[in-house]
């Protein structure tokens, strides 16, 4: 159910039987000459609606900027400070617990959010408002990935790439696919960010002329359309292992 | 222009060229039994998705979730608390000054936001990062919202039924405007919400008991369309006149 | 009862047996050519003392500088930035709950405080604390102060210059009432400050060049003297209210 | 001259001449059976408001409520918590510099203020706004101080009696000055505070029963006037010197 | 060089010509049966001593207690809050620029710090202060390390056995080392730490109930002194690469 | 005990038995041309580990960079801002709490961190969370301080100077005694601080050119030693005292 398209007294039973939401965030940021701004967070909203779709649980708006300064460099790239970012998802969340949710799925598409969400996460925890975690779609198929692509570069590569064509593919540029390869780096090896066991880097510019990495061009519509059908599923298992547990199962464990 | 949309290299030339952007804000709270928790984000979005369809500026993703504490509890309202919402409304803004945005319309729906986006406009302007200023649709056509309904409650009342009514009339419970007007409250007079010269109340539960004022029954989707089409004209000329104004001019004053 | 002109244990039975303070608050900022900085602090200074002499209810020290950036420009405008004054109120009303205050009257006089105020008193009553709320004496007889003045500007204007006439005769500079007119602007309407219905302005220098609003020569002593006659009236009876009421009564009504 | 009597156009040729301003500060706390919770800022005010006038340096209004949490457990004592206290201060001081005031006395009469004020000087001295020092009237006659009186308690005591005396004698309790010696403790030594070189107390309650030290019986108003005469001299001295530096000579030394 | 045990006049010669300092972090939390709670910012100290002795650049006193609220089920485990860790961290470096440092490498033995540090690193690089980057030992080593053991757990595992038993042998209690394995977890992957993609722990305690992942019983003091010299030496490497650095090469690059 | 050298299996029986800890705390900051810039944190260390020994209570690692911007002039004085101070100290020891301690004794060295430890420990014992005392080593033994040096210059003077003779004679510059006198400042009267009772300082450079006050050259190890002997029994007993009381009587007093 997304909640946003209820009306207050729809929502009653809801709240009295059920306790879990998806939050999906994204970012606004450069995915190369190919791929919109738009790219995470169209991504994460699409699983979060699906599998609430599916499953019945509740979805909320989507937060569509995230913690990108390491793109700024590229036009357009939008971000929110970290500690801002981290205190709002907190807020956001937080006043959930309010209407009775306790557990919360950040449905995730942006590597650079998660460390955050995982803070957040545990803040809700550690004071037993509520237990939240973070998931993003690719690391519940790392296989499939793996098995689908040549060079699966971790932004704007072929897996967000066939993503998009299969979500949106009005919005990707095809003809800037091959471009995307050869201005950008193959890889993250190849990009050589590890200088004597210390990353040294912090902006993607600092790695890559076109602000990304992979080969994009085996991306496909219906590579994207048996990921994302895979991803959803795992989703909508992990909403009801969620949904299974008991919430003192879910709290921190007592001193040894 | 819908920065989500575009690729980086795409977005060269708007910023070598302009600098406005339209930041949409709206909540997702309650409004009433006949119209969903996204009213107030979808009105928002809608005239600011027009706006800079029709004048060629720049829009961002939209902030779906507001200062909405006085709404929480009806089911399902969600809120960020005031402070965390400033500084993400800040954070979010002042970082596009990077790529040379230097003046900002928020483009809001929700009165709970009003202050709160003076106050970071404020900051914004004081420091001479940015000229950030608020618009709210109905402000901008009182004439004709008085003209068109008898009784136009603030919230949840007959400007918004019938607004919501033209963009997403599939979002209107009809079947519910009746209740909506008989179990809420006329006016804000009816409420009678002030004693002795002092606001008493805080929530909208201390004086409504369904969430809303207003008579909902005289709202319709041309009325909708009307007012839809009055107001985004005076925010394209609002952006017109922003884009004409020297930067200086913007600032503060000088000292007397 | 002043509470700084009594000593420890004379308090006790006040603690004993009651649970409303008043809390006066202004600002020292501009009030144009004629008015003397401390004009708002003087005015909620004396409602708030004349109605706890009048009630017997506790009145605290005033506040007497507040969120006045907008006057700036001019001379000898003082002010704390708005997250400080919002935080220092809380910090100072809150403590007052340590030897059982529950309920509060925020007494000010200047309107860049409302806001700030209404937040703090959220603040306090969602935490169960306190239930704190905000008087303005105009507000409190809306009628008579219309009756009275031909042009009744929101700052400096004749209802300002009466009530320091009736007050502290000695600082109105009664030989500049005429340029306070001239040199200012008639009304907000006249002021122009709104754009297709956006508020364009931050600061009154933007609107006003002498600082004020109105027609400050239609102002009296005995104009001054009636309207504190009926507004201290409705604030003790607010005070009586609110010390009739159950403090349940006052807190957060539950979830629906 | 006291800022808040001014307005804004007699305040011109203050600022274009002078860079002095005397900013008072005190508590609302207990101070025995015999005085009021005002004394401190009574008496900060007094030497504020004197100095001012005699040297015509501009004074600004008082802050009436300081860091007094270690008094609470006495009916009335008002509080701000410490980090507030401090961040108020600050932003009160630092929009003085808008108008060119760059040095500034904190006329302060409450020893629970002294180190925050130093901290607040450090900042805005640390990034050169202004040069902000601390004073207090006993601390520039301490000769006198000792002379005059037997047991010198710190809190409560004689000298603040007799200052009190001095400036407002109608709020003295005259018939509770033995009271006030027998029902505290004579001196810091005697309330045994102090334990294997450790301070344990925090509260001013840990030590005295009636709130207060010293032996209050040998205060007169007339030691209190000779006290403030030389006391007030000392200020003045103290704002010439200020006046009389090179702003460069008041900010930080170089790195060596 | 090591800051503290020298005076000030002769760190003047340091300063003149020199702006790399080396800055240690561990923290102080449980390491299983057979580790001190000392064992990473016992490491981390050992190695950035030891480079800046073999290469003559500036290594400060050792930050001992981290982020580690994952481990405080277990006895001792101290830690401190990740925002007040982030500031802290970012004060004590950010001082230094004071004195003509601007560029540190973070030398961290500690899994849960890196987060952190990188975030602090950004604060720092962004605002073009400073370049300070994280180095954890075993990343510059990783094929050793894993040559050497059979089950490198993450956690007071193998390669931290060894390394303490090569710094201070007299920690390490080698009867335990058996249990250490028995009670704990062999590797990551048995402890079944995700489910569907999504990490669903939070706490060590989660997933070990002595503490550890990894088989100790491989661990040696020559292992120790192997991956120590190996380390080390890139440890110094990495220093004399960003002492060979142009300060603007290591700033952020420009928009594009 | 030192609690970074046990593990946590070790550590059961203390926690189940036990509530005091001692947290050393110092400095990294100049101490003139003969003592090293590890001055304080040495000797706040080598008290804590000390008494820890011969009493069995808990020792923590040792925090060594303090609130030292005063000296930030000389070379290599590190420092961290005060508002971080004594959030990471409040942090770093509220945490210990969550093991049971309930009673903590700040063991400090460096006189600008006593006001931040106060606070801190206010912040502690007033939530009820805790109770933490402050303990500087000179305070303990005034007498004996005074008795043994001719000019005691409260920073680098004979007594710090005869400490780290006791305790690290190998970081004494012996032959630079005479200059640490000479360049330096007899005393605080010496150094002409106050003007009309005002503290116009802010730094040690204002006052001195060295660094430091005091006679330095009667300081010898032997006098180091006896101070040191004196002054840890103090400690001892301090940390039975605390052990001794109940706990609700170490928590604030009730309001009168």
């Amino acid at each position: 159910m997304y909640i946003a398209d209820e009306t207050w007294p729809e929502l009653g039973d809801y709240f009295a039987d059920e306790s879990v939401a998806l939050v999906p965030l994204g970012s606004t940021e450069q995915h190369g000459p190919h791929l919109p701004l738009a790219t995470d967070h169209l991504i994460a909203e699409a699983f979060a609606r699906e599998a609430a779709e599916r499953t019945g649980y509740l979805c909320t708006p989507t937060i569509n900027v995230g913690v990108s300064p390491h793109h700024r460099q590229f036009n357009g790239t939008m971000w929110v400070d970290a500690p801002v970012f981290r205190d709002y998802v907190e807020s956001f969340t937080r006043n959930l617990a309010y209407h009775g949710i306790d557990r919360v799925v950040y449905v995730n598409a942006h590597g650079g959010n998660v460390d955050h969400l995982r803070e957040v996460g545990r803040r809700l925890r550690d004071d037993e408002t509520m237990y939240a975690i973070e998931w993003m779609w690719n690391d519940s198929i790392p296989e499939l990935v793996d098995d689908l692509f040549e060079q699966n570069g971790p932004h704007g590569g072929p897996k967000e790439t066939a993503m998009i064509q299969h979500l949106r593919s009005d919005l990707v540029r095809e003809d800037r696919l091959e471009d995307a390869r050869d201005g950008g780096v193959a890889s993250v090896d190849a990009a050589g960010t590890v200088k004597f066991g210390s990353r040294t880097f912090y902006d993607a510019a600092d790695n890559t002329a076109n602000g990304v990495l992979g080969d994009q061009t085996d991306a496909t519509a219906e590579k994207g359309a048996q990921m994302f059908e895979e991803a959803v599923d795992q989703l909508c298992q992990l909403c009801d292992w969620l949904d299974d547990q008991r919430f003192e199962d879910l709290l921190p464990k007592a001193h040894v």
